[in-house]
């Protein structure tokens, strides 16, 4: 079955807002063995949607569409689809009557453009909406195209939800399919490229299934799709022993769970000192459940006072070294994991520029990490490209990394 | 003109991505007075890719691609246009001398397959990518569609902002038209139908404006879009007055700068002790370049140990009113504050759940802010709704707000 996305409302063309109600809707249609082929966000012109819609009922079998069933002037999706199937609208006894009581039940009496809501294209089922006062709509073998099917879902989050739980997820059950599964590895430390090339032959060895590279800032991932679970173990296997300790993980899971997990099984316990990720290690580590049991503290020492004051840093070696610098990264590790008794300390210097004055401790870019442990302190020094969040959040994750490989 | 752009990527049609470059294209848009009308996301099989390009110069006069430029075998964005308008890739010597040298200065040999990214449509232009390998592409009038451009633009955010700015502003220029002004208003600490209901009198007062209200974890911001200056200029006055304290500012700007801001402007600094909030008070005010003037440290005290350690909480003040208190919070703000000898010190405790056992200090969603300076320490509870992530974000964003009220 051949499903498209489409989010209505000028607001997702503009700078405020995205389409989040897809990635939801995609998850659950996952769920079932399906997947979308194209997502369209539009804005409210009438002749626009009028296009789109034309287009989109020509190509894909299931159209789901968010938004745009409001009660204010600039919500057409329900009047837009009728004028393409040529559908006269008229209003459902029931839904004035769940209007009604919805404002009621608030001690208010509704304005009557809310009683546009009422309104169904004839031919359409109603899904009521428990949260709301716009019902969702569907259209089952449309006029001129039998076969086809159109749902059309509110696009406030959290009645779009509602009424797919509630009711749409019912009515796609019967085109469930045997699930396509997935395999994804995460990769620490090793850029995209590399990874392409060096993956390449392998791939290549397990080409009976769909590969997909996904780069960010903080990890690679490598995602293997393909309906045959015993195939997928296979190439789980074989990259298993290809990527070594390169691999973080399989499965859901990221660098800082990771982290969290070993030293959860080891009975240990960290301590961080951050400069220049200014909090991103700790933020990585605290999105994960649970991680007060092994992140003791963090001392985010801005200032050269700071790193004196919370992370033992001698006075001496700041004058000597300077606050980014291989030495002062290493004191900062050794500091922290005596001062909270930690098993392991981490440190983090560096310049993510800009400066407002042009100038820095060292070239933009720098980044110092240490980590110092029950058998010595070990360092190393990168140079990132990028602006000042992409190098921020880029050291924290090679930071973390850093740990990882020294724990396995 | 009419603009569309369009997202390549299969990633982007799974669970995993959001298209946030298209975003970032329309602000810049807006700037020059240009507007999107269609955006669309798409993977990377090449027949719905040809579909959809087909499609897009049929109906856009410039068409803005993000993605699918990567030296692997799933980029074809390239690849496909150039099938579309059947024109001849070609191998740039200037573009492979640019790889080599990208490569050369990380004391790297790049991969046969990063050359792929050297060939270029003939009749096409290259927007050379400082950052990366891959260059954007600009093609006008192809062959077919006379008038028409379409620009190909990386999928790595970081390299895309960079080839826009240095390049395709300077492209689009000459088709600026009088650009659209608005206004933008954050305001903290006040949930949106609060903000809403309140505001709506002053906006239908400003009925000429085009009004969106924007709501976000950290704050929400009002917004108003018009041709005349004066009378966006009227509007500001009135909500400035209507908003008072709870306007946290007007124009760019967020809670964190406007705090930084008042800082500086005071000569003040401002130390910082986080339980529940793990970090994210810290990452707001760092991603503020010049964030080291008033910030001098963080400490993230995820054990009671670290309470004790780092932000000076005496042990037994923690074993009387335990690590989620009022007291507990307010002893952190002032134990940071002498710690690091600053003008404030600002403090979170409280629970964002969920743990792993069900348990936890005081119900989900409780969150104490404390704030200790020169004339005392205040202290206040809130209660936020949602999961882990926006309760941590939100407390981070009102406990900077708590301190923006206090210095105003």
């Amino acid at each position: 079955m051949r499903i498209e996305c489409i989010a209505i409302g000028s607001e997702l063309l503009s700078t405020g807002r995205l389409d989040t109600n897809s990635v939801w809707i995609t998850e659950r249609l996952g769920r079932l063995g399906l997947s979308i082929h194209r997502k369209t966000a539009i804005g409210d012109d009438p002749e626009d949607l009028r296009t789109l819609f034309r287009e989109a009922i020509h190509r894909s079998e299931l159209v789901i569409c968010t938004g745009g069933l409001g009660p204010t002037f600039d919500d057409l999706t329900k009047e837009t689809w009728a004028e393409v199937f040529g559908a006269e609208l008229v209003e459902d006894a029931q839904i004035r009557e769940d209007i009604l009581a919805f404002y009621a039940a608030r001690e208010r009496v509704p304005p009557e453009s809310n009683f546009k809501q009422a309104l169904v294209p004839v031919g359409a089922s109603i899904l009521r909406n428990p949260f709301g006062t716009a019902p969702a709509i569907c259209w089952d073998s449309p006029r001129g195209y039998p076969g086809r099917r159109i749902i059309l879902l509110p696009g406030v989050p959290l009645e779009m939800k509602q009424i797919w739980e509630g009711q749409v997820e019912a009515l796609l059950a019967p085109h469930a399919k045997a699930a396509v599964h997935s395999l994804r590895m995460v990769v620490g430390s090793v850029p995209e490229s590399a990874l392409d090339e060096r993956t390449r032959p392998m791939r290549e060895q397990h080409g009976d299934l769909e590969w997909t590279i996904l780069a960010g800032v903080s990890h690679v991932e490598l995602v293997a799709r393909g309906a045959d679970l015993a195939r997928l173990d296979a190439a789980r296997k074989d990259f298993e022993q290809e990527l070594g300790q390169d691999l973080v993980c399989v499965g859901e899971g990221s660098i800082e769970s990771t982290v969290l997990g070993l030293l959860q099984a080891r009975g240990e316990t960290l301590g961080v000192a951050e400069s220049v990720t200014g909090g991103f290690i700790s933020t990585k580590l605290v999105s994960v459940p649970g991680a007060s049991r092994a992140l003791l503290g963090d001392a985010i020492t801005y200032s050269a006072g700071a790193k004196t004051q919370l992370a033992g840093v001698p006075e001496e070696l700041l004058l000597v070294h300077g606050t980014v610098s291989d030495a002062t990264t290493r004191a900062m590790a050794e500091g922290i994991r005596a001062h909270l008794g930690a098993t392991w300390g981490l440190a983090t210097t560096g310049n993510a520029g800009p400066s407002e004055d042009g100038r820095g401790p060292g070239p933009v870019g720098t980044i110092h990490i240490a980590l110092a442990g029950p058998d010595g302190t070990y360092s190393i020094r990168y140079s990132f490209p990028g602006f000042r969040s992409d190098i921020q959040s880029r050291a924290a994750a090679w930071a973390l990394d850093f740990l990882r490989r020294r724990l396995i």
